[in-house]
């Protein structure tokens, strides 16, 4: 485990991440790096033990640290790096948590040309409803899967390291491509949020004006919590990760169209058949989560 | 609350009206009628106290009774209703549970050639992810919102009578005529099944390729439990509501399309517009669900 770690971007993941990794080392020394307007937030993690202390400037932020982890919306990825860049060390590992994956290659891109040898880009499945440092917590990532990205001219000591730090905070780890993350993470993810927004965008219009809400059930509850998800964050993400959304729409409304197809002509047992499948698939999803 | 009650039908639904009645009188009389292929399951709910006795013969289920309730899947009401026919009775109430109540209006008038004046049909907004008599629950009608859809011929004394009955279940009832209803619940309950049903269809082969549901999360399973609802029944009720869920279906895709325009041309402003306006109306739905 690593004995100095600056977290960059110190909300509910961020703050975790910290919280998860004073567990695993407590001799560890935590600081934070935020923009001025995070002040109050870096005040109350630090106040609250996640960090040991914090600084809005980046050169301090780093002394001495032997790892760095980037925990802001990917939409800041390029400000960060720029940022990072005249401080950027051999010496130090860097990780990231991001949502998306090519978008954090682009970034590098943008910044160095290429992706550095020492970051190895990282994807934590994880996280709460709440956001904020206030719902840090340090078992987050515990039986979680973390999705590493290494580009091929990551180096080994490198990716070992960054995975053991991973792994301590209590997280499975696998490796893929960034194409390969990014596409499963589309359909796993992104698609489900793009929808709940829709679904949710369309129905509360009828409810301005015909007051439907009043007649939804636990059912609508479940289905649509993901769509108070935090906007922002979200548009950042669909944005960053729309080269793999398009085409999933696409086959999303070309799945709708064949049910649509189906009630119009009322063809019971093709209409029957997909929703038995969609049963018999989603129990193979609960019982691998179950058995996480 | 009457005092000798026919339920036809006797699942989670019929079994949840009959205890849910006999604690609200416990001197209530209830007997079950069911096909020769529910006997283990009728005798399962005589065993467990949910019914007093039980029948395969629809004339001794109905003898005596001051009000049958029809509690089966919606595709069955019509054979239900020819079976019921020469016992209809002006000295009974009638009143079912079905999830469409245009279908209900047909099947009256395919059987009856009108809706009888006796008959109240009605939508208890309530259910559970278990199926079957054995998940009855004498609660699952309390603070939950019944709908009824009495026709213009309707009798004053029975929607009178069959409103208390709901209400002496627990429920809160709403009175709104056929087409709001059928409106209103393929917007909230069935399109949301749809839309989970073509997710999960679509991912799951997906899945079968490439193993994605390894890397789906807590989110995912909310949004999905709706697809592990029973087909058979979704099949009745999509197709027993499809004049409104057609037309709905268009509404969503366009919803799709524009959301997958903004990805397109970048429209930064849009698409968090269209996130945010969701967020926002999911909480208003979030705030009068949970002041139920």
């Amino acid at each position: 485990m690593f004995k100095k770690l600056c977290v960059i971007g110190v909300g509910l993941i961020g703050g975790s991440i910290a919280r998860a990794a004073r567990k695993a080392n407590p001799t560890i020394q935590i600081i934070g790096f935020g923009r001025a307007e995070d002040g109050v937030n870096l005040a109350l993690a630090k106040a609250s033990g996640v960090l040991d202390d914090y600084t809005l400037d980046i050169a301090s932020a780093v002394v001495a640290a032997d790892a760095v982890v980037i925990a802001t919306p990917v939409g800041a990825y390029c400000s960060v790096l720029q940022a990072l860049k005249p401080h950027w060390s051999q010496q130090v590992y860097y990780t990231d948590a991001g949502s998306t994956k090519g978008s954090v290659v682009e970034a590098c891109l943008a910044v160095f040309g290429y992706v550095p040898e020492n970051f190895i880009p990282a994807h934590p499945i994880a996280g709460a409803e709440a956001s904020g440092v206030a719902a840090a917590r340090a078992d987050l990532f515990e039986q979680k899967c973390v999705i590493l990205t290494p580009m091929s001219n990551a180096e080994a000591g490198a990716l070992l390291n960054v995975q053991q730090f991973w792994e301590a905070l209590g997280a499975t780890v696998t490796v893929m491509s960034t194409e390969q993350h990014d596409a499963i993470l589309a359909a796993t993810s992104h698609l489900p949020h793009i929808l709940a927004f829709a679904l949710v965008n369309l129905l509360g219009r009828k409810d301005e004006q015909d007051e439907i809400f009043k007649y939804a059930a636990g059912g609508f509850k479940d289905f649509t919590r993901i769509a108070s998800s935090d906007p922002t964050m979200w548009l950042d993400i669909c944005m960053a990760n729309k080269q793999q959304l398009i085409p999933l729409l696409d086959q999303l409304k070309t799945e709708l169209n064949n049910i649509q197809q189906f009630l119009v002509s009322g063809d019971n047992q093709q209409l029957f058949e997909t929703f038995q499948y969609a049963k018999n698939a989603r129990q193979r999803f609960l019982n691998q989560f179950e058995n996480l």
